[in-house]
């Protein structure tokens, strides 16, 4: 972003005052930026109207007083260059464009000149719903809208409008500072938007809507600002089914991109995924009130048997962990609870003390003391209006609760089984006490098992200086290396491959003794890139003569397959002991989001269970490590039914020196992959592998 | 249930008159009775009170006018026996007993007195909140509690009072018809409700929340009555984590069970299982509402690019298809769709004719029809209250749809993205509708998957009736045969094993000679049950020579394991040739649930991937079949990278076989445990086995 362009987004972000150029549209934005408490200056801009809602009309934008800081445009779509031009040159700061008609109906070209247009304005848009600020109360918005701030709260930014109206109209008490909807992104995307962001002090979290990214690195760099600010980032990723995709393309015009992908950039950066609706609300309000934890030490409360079960089943199936209260605490918790309560975490602390804070309210700080508890919760559900003769004790404990987590440094939250079973003058009381006031058992938990994720993630980023990522072109229509030129590649790059040599078929007996028996053979041509299909590999040859008959036979099945994929060049390599597993291993590079390496279970376990990581280059030897180790097929690496164990960080070494032989080598190799790769106990062995270059 | 006791129960359900009897928690009974609308006569017990909220005391039960139809019963624990076997005699009909400590504080006598004493009465509890019907509205409940009738809808029973609570106070407007509070199930146990609310005509759906059955074999009987009813049954099994199982234990005193054999139970008999509070409500709801399809092909609708991406990806994740539109529809829609619109399944309708009754409509209609739609779903966020100017444009398309989904027999839904953003009142009228409105994308289609799975179960099961399940004792302390002994017993069953013999050391090589290289080598001895651990396995062995000094080293190998261990009795088979897959096979018998058979991927793939499944006995070979094609591993059955195809019924009859040998078995075999079971095109092998039988 330009900074002409950035001092134009904190124009219109915080605007002293907005123009309405439009009709029906605009005249809905005027009382929408009322609504918000909009106490800036506000002008109008129609030819035929008097006024939009009370806001005299002057007819042309050369008739406004001074250059706006904001505007709302909602012209028809021919219009709408040639006003952004005049918009630029008189120097107004930014523009929510809510006209349609441009890229999202096919129309490239109109959408290249608003953008030369607009120069450096701060464009919203186009075809989106607008911007609201509820810090500084000021609203460019097309619709009505909801939504409420204590003085701080989540930023969010969507590339739906219908979605972002839906979460202003939402229940939740979710503190708000911005809504964006981006819209077309045609000037200012979810890139730029989480850049400013991340730096605004009343930002407590951001929430991203994605369809689609436009500039990988650019995100990146801002969401590794945002994690070094300690402004947690959620992101709820739509377009990842194939209807999926191809709506979300029609939608906005925006590519949804691999799944994987998206997820190895989460991960990389710190970046929390939900993919729900809800929790990407209650994700971003556990953040905003409750903050995010120290540690992954949970203290959980209830006064049902059956809520403290519901807890500790979700819990255990998301990974997360209560803690054990150790043999002093249950002591003293079991002197403080009624006889037929058990001392367990989660803690049912049973009805003869419910409600009666001065009962309960040692029983949380004993509990959350005993566990060092980095995290607190309560379920609670409330009683619902008109039916809450005994809201009054959940409000006790509610008070004793906030207060004993507050006295401990830890965040708290109470939440409901039932998402609804939270009101809204509980939910703003909560908010007070600094309690976040969550909405539904699975959602709080989930939220909670991201924001111990983001403290990690965090706390090792800013040791482990991630490099920055390298998109860019990739290499067109490459060619396969035939295996023996592949591994002469890869030997040269410092990766073991089987000790083998190219002969012909006449050689080949004299070959095959030097090496050693048993071999095995395979057929090198350029037609075969898949050689097991063709028949073009053989296995544990014994001797020479059935070297002699393999190689008879191959040739018979290749020339079956493929005539004039036959030659008479044959690789003869040695048989590589049993691994202790086998993995499939991928080097390539993608446009967006630039080189990338897949590591899977190899074999009969790729196809079967689909257990492979996606993970961003440049990558440190511990991401790699990290994601060698989240692989099922590491248990076989660690020692598994009495068979030797791997040196996991050493075959992450060596994992890692390929990635970054294939970085250097980018431009002269499209993709490499090996499969197997054989892992013994200290290293690996490429056994096969597929090299692409690009065609001279 | 004897008939005493149906008929009791049939009383305390539809009472003409209540009698509560205590104090305090009375008195709250007696209002809530009235907040319900209870119409009939209401006496009160309490020797120190004039009146309950009103209702006049009589000092003792013997003092009552006549026999109550239902008694609310709240006073000290130390007097309910003698209340209730006064009661018992006194013709009373049920009692809903508040009063706990009973065993849920681990006093299992009093419970056993308890019992005794309340005879044939219809006895809810103790221990629990009670029961509403909000058909003929009565209640004897222990709380303010919420909650609505339209004249039909669920029947809920829970083990946790406060979730019950917790279901009242929802904000969903779930159609409501019972709600019973179960508490410890002394004599009225989910099994009774399910059987009495499977032939209530008001009662379309029933939810149960599960910590732990009593009676497997009732609760099958009372299931397969709804399914056979054609009222499915939704169920909420908490306790399926260790913690929780501990929790649900000291609560209720329920053992929770194992969650693989209640999985296996509700797949059997077609129980819905949910994991989420609120899935659990929004199920009931879709089914009470819009009620269960005729088939699995669905049409989508949505007024926003973003929703119809939401509602494609969440589909595609769950296994839910959104068919495509064929050319005559295709056509048909582009002519009545705005030109922005992109026809596609989900359909995002587009904002032009949005609100527009008279354009949505044919809309509606010729995408339900082109598609032969089974179901339909549109989504719409309503706006919050005074915010909802654009309220009529919404009920303008609810009301398009649902009539053209009424005009196409289709069980209609419409959904909200966030589960908030669907007023009461929106509700209310879309239930008048007949349009099931439910709340939050990702519980509409998780409904609308179990709905159609429902269906299916439900066709299947009427035409292939299931054998009903045999729990029972099991056999205690059983000892494991000899691998030799227990092939003797599989090749009687029919079930083929190796060829091979046992024999002495001095023996080995004759019988080998005779059985034919290469060969596996095993020592027998009945205190090695873990050979390959102890080193009394050796496969692969390819002469005499081998052959003898692989007895050396074993018998060396055992010695250093467990010298006592060691015998001179070897078993000596035929190598088995590679197969297509390797299957683990267990079948063993459980006190609470009877036989069951566990299939899963055998070797390496058991333990990192879990792939297994569990079916309950007896089962039909189509059952057996479907679990096994369930399978991930199944895939190396269908022909996986060119090699053979398993004729997978042939499989699926040799497996039927075995666990109809077991069953037969009964009382002589504990457990059969096949690890590995080579599985052939046409045949399987059991290549190792264990069998558990009684000790002698």
């Amino acid at each position: 972003m330009t900074p002409a362009r950035r001092e134009n987004l904190e124009r219109l972000l915080k605007p002293r005052h907005i123009a309405f150029i439009g009709g029906r549209d605009a005249t809905i934005a005027v009382r929408e930026a009322r609504r918000r408490g909009f106490h800036g200056q506000m002008w109008a801009v129609n030819p035929k109207r008097a006024d939009l809602d009370g806001v005299t009309c002057v007819p042309r934008i050369a008739n406004l007083p001074e250059p706006p800081d904001a505007v709302y445009l909602a012209i028809p779509a021919a219009g709408v260059t040639d006003a952004l031009r005049e918009l630029e040159q008189m120097g107004a700061g930014g523009v929510v464009c809510f006209s349609a008609g441009f890229k999202e109906t096919g129309d490239t070209q109109s959408e290249r000149d608003l953008i030369e247009a607009a120069g450096d304005l701060a464009l919203i848009g186009p075809n989106c719903y607008g911007m609201i600020n509820y810090i500084d109360n000021a609203a460019l918005w097309s619709f009505e809208h909801g939504g409420w701030s204590p003085g701080y709260g989540a930023a969010i930014v969507t590339q739906s409008g219908m979605f972002s109206s839906d979460i202003t109209m939402s229940a939740r008490s979710l503190p708000m500072a911005y809504m964006v909807s981006a819209g077309n992104q045609a000037v200012l995307g979810i890139e730029e938007f989480l850049d400013t962001f991340a730096e605004d002090p009343a930002v407590r979290a951001i929430g991203l809507h994605i369809e689609g990214l436009r500039d990988i690195a650019a995100f990146e760099r801002a969401a590794l600002k945002a994690l070094d600010q300690g402004v947690p980032v959620v992101a709820l990723k739509t377009g990842s089914s194939s209807i999926g995709a191809t709506l979300t393309f029609s939608h906005t015009g925006s590519l949804s991109g691999s799944n994987e992908l998206y997820q190895a950039l989460f991960d990389r950066i710190g970046v929390i995924s939900v993919t729900s609706p809800s929790q990407f609300l209650e994700s971003l309000k556990y953040f905003c009130v409750a903050g995010p934890p120290k540690g992954a030490r949970i203290a959980g409360f209830t006064c049902s048997g059956g809520g403290a079960t519901m807890l500790a089943d979700h819990a255990e199936k998301i990974g997360l962990n209560f803690p054990t209260i150790g043999p002093d605490g249950q002591n003293t918790l079991t002197s403080l609870l009624p006889d037929i309560a058990t001392v367990s975490n989660p803690l049912d602390y049973t009805t003869p003390i419910w409600g009666h804070g001065e009962k309960t309210y040692p029983v949380f700080a004993t509990a959350i003391s005993a566990l060092h508890a980095d995290l607190a919760v309560l379920v609670q559900d409330y009683p619902a209006e008109g039916l809450d003769a005994s809201k009054i004790y959940y409000q006790n404990d509610a008070a004793a609760f906030a207060q004993a987590a507050q006295e401990h440094s830890v965040p708290a939250a109470i939440c409901s089984t039932l998402p609804e079973n939270l009101d809204r003058g509980t939910r703003r009381h909560l908010i007070e006490l600094g309690v976040a006031p969550m909405q539904g058992i699975h959602e709080t938990l989930n939220a909670m098992r991201d924001a111990i994720w983001w403290s990690e993630t965090r706390a090792r980023t800013r040791v482990d200086r991630l490099a920055a990522l390298r998109p860019g072109a990739t290499i067109p229509n490459p060619m396969v290396l035939t295996e023996d030129k592949g591994k002469s590649w890869l030997r040269q790059m410092a990766v073991a491959v089987p000790n083998g040599h190219v002969c012909n078929a006449a050689e080949a007996a004299g070959v095959a003794q030097d090496i050693g028996y048993p071999v095995a053979l395979k057929m090198m041509s350029p037609s075969l890139p898949h050689k097991t299909e063709a028949g073009a590999v053989a296995l544990g040859i014994k001797d020479a003569e059935g070297l002699s008959s393999a190689i008879k036979a191959m040739t018979a099945t290749v020339a079956a397959y493929d005539r004039a994929a036959v030659t008479d060049r044959f690789l003869i390599e040695v048989m590589s002991p049993k691994p202790l597993a086998e993995l499939i291993v991928t080097l390539r590079a993608d446009p967006q989001f630039g080189p990338s390496l897949v590591i899977g279970s190899g074999g009969v376990l790729t196809e079967l269970v689909r257990d492979a990581r996606t993970v961003l280059l440049p990558a440190s030897k511990d991401e790699i490590e990290r994601a060698l180790c989240s692989l099922r097929v590491a248990r076989l690496l660690e020692g598994y039914r009495g068979s030797r164990q791997a040196d996991i960080p050493r075959i992450a070494d060596a994992l890692h020196r390929l990635c970054t032989e294939f970085l250097k080598a980018r431009g002269e190799v499209a993709e490499i992959e090996i499969n197997p790769m054989f892992v013994y106990p200290d290293h690996i062995v490429a056994v096969d592998a597929l090299i692409q270059v690009p065609r001279s």
